[in-house]
């Protein structure tokens, strides 16, 4: 019998990279599924691309969505992400780096995608403790998700092909998350984790999502391998 | 007060712009949102433009989608649509023309827009009768996407935008749909419900979803007025 499919959100940083790690591990053969919309970090993509080479998944596909019909966020309109953010306002609140709907958009992709593919099985990075200001990466949110797709879809209603969220990383802090990458050997530093890197890649070193990073390592006691490639 | 703001998934077909014309009789303000995805009848996005050009809306947003990565259904690949099926088999099972995850993925990105335009009103024209193959047309999945919904964005959290999804014609069958959009003065020669136009936009007369419109206003008691342009 052939391994069974799964369906991964990878969006090139640690997190989904550690998840689609996982997937494998669990013997699951692995169909990465990114999104290019209009936003200042395209490199991200590349990123995606190198993670998704590297572990030699079955197909990658990049799906082209457009959110700029919806603005109201810094990943994708015009206002500035916050940079130098003490650690403790970064949990406070829904971060001006939210975009409305996010993972409920890309989930509903990859809902679609695994349809077409008899998946069963869909694995998404989120993290609800390093991001507890983002409603979608909220187990909550997962639960009614995977209840709304189960009657949403052919197989759910058919009960052929019940559709189950993967969420591996939920409750762990992001040192827990770089220790079990590191066990897994994830290849940390052609990953990208930064909400503004520069023209060539090079993460900002001071966004939420670069300190939340360089915090993970240092707790983790573990060196990050992207950070040689930094100009800083 | 102005109005409240209401997000209107609207195809441009005989079942959305009724919906839409709910929406206005009811008070709203319309925000309407259609896709353009690699499709068959890139004329129903012509037909939409006529219709929020007549309904005079607040804003007419077209976003790009790409549905062809997952091929899969007759509206995005290259399966041939049905012809002249009886009306007893269309009942029957899932049709092919059925998109996988389609309303998930409409409705998520109404949902985005919703939220981006501090709306809490979402109208969909899906209908469980005439599309009961369809299980993303059924009050169960439009429950579900609600409620999910609801965990998935800052106002759902928070409680200060709670999102409801409207389904007027949900229980309606295709006759009553068009009494309801004839009373309320609904333009349905500039519709178009054909799953396969030809190149000037007229309705081929024999998928499934011309059958069910023809049928529809036979049983109605009203001249179907879209016809006069066909060329049969």
């Amino acid at each position: 019998m052939s391994a069974p499919k799964a369906v991964v959100l990878l969006s090139g940083g640690l997190d989904s990279t550690t998840t689609l790690a996982i997937a494998q591990q669990e013997a699951y053969e692995v169909y990465a599924l990114s999104f290019r919309y209009v936003q200042r970090h395209s490199a991200e993509l590349a990123a995606a691309q190198r993670v998704a080479e590297h572990f030699g998944v079955a197909q990658h596909v990049i799906a082209d969505i457009d959110l700029r019909v919806f603005g109201g966020s810094a990943l994708t309109s015009e206002i500035a992400v916050p940079k130098d953010r003490p650690l403790d306002q970064m949990g406070e609140g829904i971060p001006i780096t939210y975009v409305p709907a996010r993972n409920t958009i890309f989930l509903s992709f990859a809902l679609a995608a695994a349809e077409v593919l008899g998946a069963s099985d869909i694995f998404i990075g989120v993290n609800a403790l390093d991001y507890s200001g983002y409603p979608d990466c909220r187990p909550e949110f997962i639960h009614a998700f995977e209840a709304m797709a189960n009657l949403a879809t052919k197989g759910g209603v058919e009960g052929t092909l019940r559709t189950k969220i993967h969420t591996p990383l939920i409750s762990l802090s992001k040192a827990e998350i770089i220790r079990l990458g590191h066990e897994l050997k994830v290849p940390f530093e052609i990953t990208l984790s930064c909400y503004d890197p520069d023209a060539s890649g090079r993460p900002c070193g001071e966004c939420d999502s670069c300190i939340l990073r360089a915090r993970g390592f240092e707790q983790a006691g573990l060196p990050d391998p992207a950070l040689p490639h930094a100009s800083r």
